[in-house]
């Protein structure tokens, strides 16, 4: 199959690159970025020399409706405008920014601050969490792929609601991020001198990601949750460690049980034995999400630890998942790379 | 004044050691280690070369009962067994360690696994924080140095609960320390390999800070208080980063200016503008506590972030403030050194 | 084909298993160590989680000797007295570690300590880097893998060496190494503490890798050379940058076909373009070599730059390359991935 | 004494400023920004927040003709078009960039890729390495501060060179840096994501601290010498080590006294004890250059080891040493800090 990507300079570009130019089922026929437009591929990024023969080529509407599948790694607010004409001509899209992650318009509108190019393919999108939306993603034309918190959070949190065991109202994450999910903007917050031997928190007022989280949680919850969502700039490039907190209403309940059984067929999901602590580099690389599940002291507190690689879980890897499901693959076809430890 | 180190050649023996031999009222007379005696101190610790000219010693009851002050900077348990003798000698002590923090001695034998060798030294300990202990400090013969993670987590917490605006019965404490923390012995899990470019949840079924946090609140609380707490290894060398979540019941607090007003004659906790978001590197090598506080979307979730260097103002510049009180010197002498940045 | 691993615990050990679980030909059958014996590999490397379901086992001759193949990744001194009885039931063997890789017996036991106990295998072992010796690998029953530092090194001076166009009594390499290529042994040095934002050369008066390298050298020049060789440990998991110099005889000569031509057809050597300098993090988990060829301001000093991943070409990934040549496999069979960036 | 720094947002104006507000003899009365006018200085940097209360103001001539000594941490170029008339005014200069370094000035222009506006004020600075040219710098109104890996490079090929008993025409030197070296810009090549966790050579075909260095080296030996410099980029925050070759052609020479007595009286480098190997965290923070001698093997090449602080020895803390030769403090006042460590 033809495979496109729009926006390949990021680093969600090119860990899609990564998994792409291995995948026995992909050919990849254009890669698009207006600043690199005619350079190699290879040559910004030199892990692909040997991997991949392809220049960047402008982002021309005629190339990518020749593909079966386009990927957007492109900034929020671009795929909207282009997705449309190509679902017309029978492209399938999965857009790994934020554009039609959002159900509600003026949401979007709000946290995002741009008017939305077009709500009636936000309708349409299915959101591509594979856990929660499998079936709805094979049959999709559009998939929005899951932000990278959002992506960990709602794992941690979706058995303790779904199952109805937990106080929806004060449901709170503490969520610690890797460098990486910053992008490969030149920004002086990123250098390694500013973020390097540095710990902190960012957008506590609000950030993108907490009405994203919010949806998910209250789909499953069936009504409205309460949530608080504090995300941590940590000094490391890759990985997500979410800290996600509630208060257990239920007697009797074996969380444990609960999660084990919830994930039992996914295969990106590992619900680690009881009192682990999963670190960030156990799926350095990988498409896994390893979670822990936790009562300190046998208290009503369920403490939930749920690690992914942000660019690949998080990004890409759960990408090409989506891809897979869309297209009738293997679901674990050309992503069940270990993690790369130490 | 003669000043004794005993157990110098951990990370908080080398950080006091910085401090105090470029302090104008201290003559570091001993520093004491049974692995090392014999050697200079400068030969473990080349930054010291050219600052000192002392070799370790064996730790000796005649040698230490000369001095004026004795730092305990040890693993736990070896202080207890030693500082009976030397207040009886009208030696003043100040422990880095934990034996003489927790006031319940069953509590404290639970948590640290062996029993008490001094209860009386224990009642008669007190508790070296500062910005709640300052008069009881002065007086004091013998100082129990708070640990790091509890230094940081009620300074983040003292004014919500000391004004009685939050509920006391869900307080929890996410917090994220650098390496250093966990000393300087030789283990696996601390190598670089292991343990950067990775974060975890460590200790959450439970970690002896719980009981020490604990009980400060509880003090400040006037009954037992509900605490859950979480630490996280992240990977740099010097910080700690505790954000502390309470649900607000008061109504119409302006928790800015009550942190403000708390801490306005505090010399090392600083309290930032509203909006902030602390960085533990403005606090690498100082001894400030810097503090924003956070009340996201005007909900009734109130979020404290706390940030301090886990050598410094969690161990051997507390300590040294701590000193600065017993012996009636200016508070700040010695310990107004400037973060490095970057 | 049934393939053992001695020795499974360490870096590179982990790092063979991360290669060969995902290798199409290979059958894990047996992993040792003797402190972990009986645990599950992977509750020791939870990267492996979902990979590998075997546990640790006593190293056995019986268990090894049903194998096609053992790989040895054993601390230096353990594989030569395990070898003869192997060879002796017709298992093939690749060592990691250095035992059979120095010729010279009174020369490898001044350096490593000991007395060799097999010096009949050492002179029948074939020296695995396969750029220089990939005939004789193909027919050997028994491999020493090259050491790390020896791979980089010997990689940047070889062309310039056979085609006699250096100065052989001149040559210096200063490399720069991540700090896995100290293993995973709990070591103070090697905590994240110590070994973090900081850098020192090390075994500056003489290095193991020394002779190993000089050997390599001296084969293709002919007669012996003179060689420094200076390491230095860097803040960082993975790499090794070898920076060569070497002093220019040959009038006319253009450094950059020479090497271009040397490794036309090598797939693990990737000769940049001129102007190139390559990083270490372009081969982060991937089993290439990149070089770059530098002639500064056209003087006669020549300066190459060589890279490699020191847990993967190496260490492990040549491992599986000399396994590939000697089974009749696809050279670059399971040795293929593309670099993690960032 | 008053005191302006012109150019304080980058990390040696910070650095500068971290010194400063400690130094008993100096106040600030001017800190300049065209960018961050009117902004308070600790706003940008808040580990200065109760150390100093000053907003950036814009660079004026009248500001800073009122100052005894003007700091420029300027970018290169801009210095030389402002210290003419700050000079007529009577203010002494040390200026943190290039503008002054190279006396000749074609080879300034062909480095620095812009015309001279001031050759007159290069034939008057004097080049303020202490060790070098105390006696001058006493006496100068304007002082050139040398670059990081010149201070580093020169301080380790120096005592060899005046001493005549290695080859001039051989010199190499292979310098590895830290990452703040580069400076505070936003760019892609300094993010975490892309610096850390790698390492690379950088201007090997030429460096503008080539030029620099060897001006030094040739002063110091009388005739031009031959010199090779390859930078590296390291993936740390601070410090430089070099790593210096040279082949001695002087029998029976005892390197480690000729270095001891070199620098016997200099207050700021330290000779360590033969075969130690400094390590670039021991000066962290500090103003040392710490320096170790070998010579591998007993053979004939010299290999000196040379770390500093590239902030503070090689910048800020070099340009305060530079202002207390000038004034006639003690060459040490305010600069004695004990580098950070862990």
């Amino acid at each position: 199959m033809k495979v496109g990507i729009v926006g390949g300079t990021g680093y969600t570009g090119v860990e899609l690159l990564r998994l792409l130019v291995q995948h026995p089922e992909v050919e990849l026929t254009a890669v698009t970025s207006r600043s690199e437009a005619g350079q190699q591929v290879h040559s910004l990024y030199p892990n692909l020399r040997g991997h991949l023969d392809l220049p960047f080529s402008e982002p021309s509407e005629d190339t990518l409706s020749e593909c079966d599948l386009v990927f957007f790694a492109t900034p929020n607010g671009v795929a909207m405008k282009m997705v449309p004409a190509l679902l017309d001509k029978g492209v399938k899209v999965i857009d790994l920014a934020a554009d039609f992650r959002i159900k509600d318009i003026p949401t979007w509108e709000q946290w995002y601050g741009q008017s939305h190019a077009c709500p009636a393919a936000v309708e349409e999108a299915v959101y591509g969490l594979p856990e929660v939306n499998r079936d709805a993603i094979a049959k999709a034309r559009l998939v929005a792929n899951p932000g990278c918190y959002p992506t960990a959070v709602q794992l941690g949190f979706l058995p303790l609601i779904e199952a109805g065991v937990v106080d929806k109202q004060r449901l709170i994450a503490d969520a610690k991020s890797g460098v990486s999910g910053a992008g490969r903007q030149a920004s002086v917050g990123m250098l390694l001198c500013e973020a390097s031997e540095s710990l902190k928190a960012y957008g506590v007022p609000g950030h993108r990601h907490l009405p994203e989280i919010k949806q998910g949680l209250t789909n499953a919850a069936g009504d409205e949750v309460g949530f608080t969502f504090v995300p941590h700039l940590t000094p490391m490039i890759r990985g997500i460690h979410a800290t996600c907190y509630a208060t257990v209403t239920a007697s009797d309940i074996d969380l444990q049980s609960l999660f084990e059984n919830r994930f039992a067929d996914e295969p990106f999901v590992d619900v680690m034995e009881a009192g682990s602590h999963p670190e960030t580099r156990s799926v350095k690389g990988s498409n896994m999400c390893r979670i822990a599940v936790h009562q300190p002291q046998g208290g009503d507190t369920a403490v939930i630890l749920s690690v992914i690689d942000n660019l690949v879980k998080g990004a890409a890897g759960q990408a090409v998942h989506n891809m897979n499901i869309m297209f009738g693959f293997e679901e674990t076809l050309g992503i069940e790379q270990v993690a790369l430890m130490p």
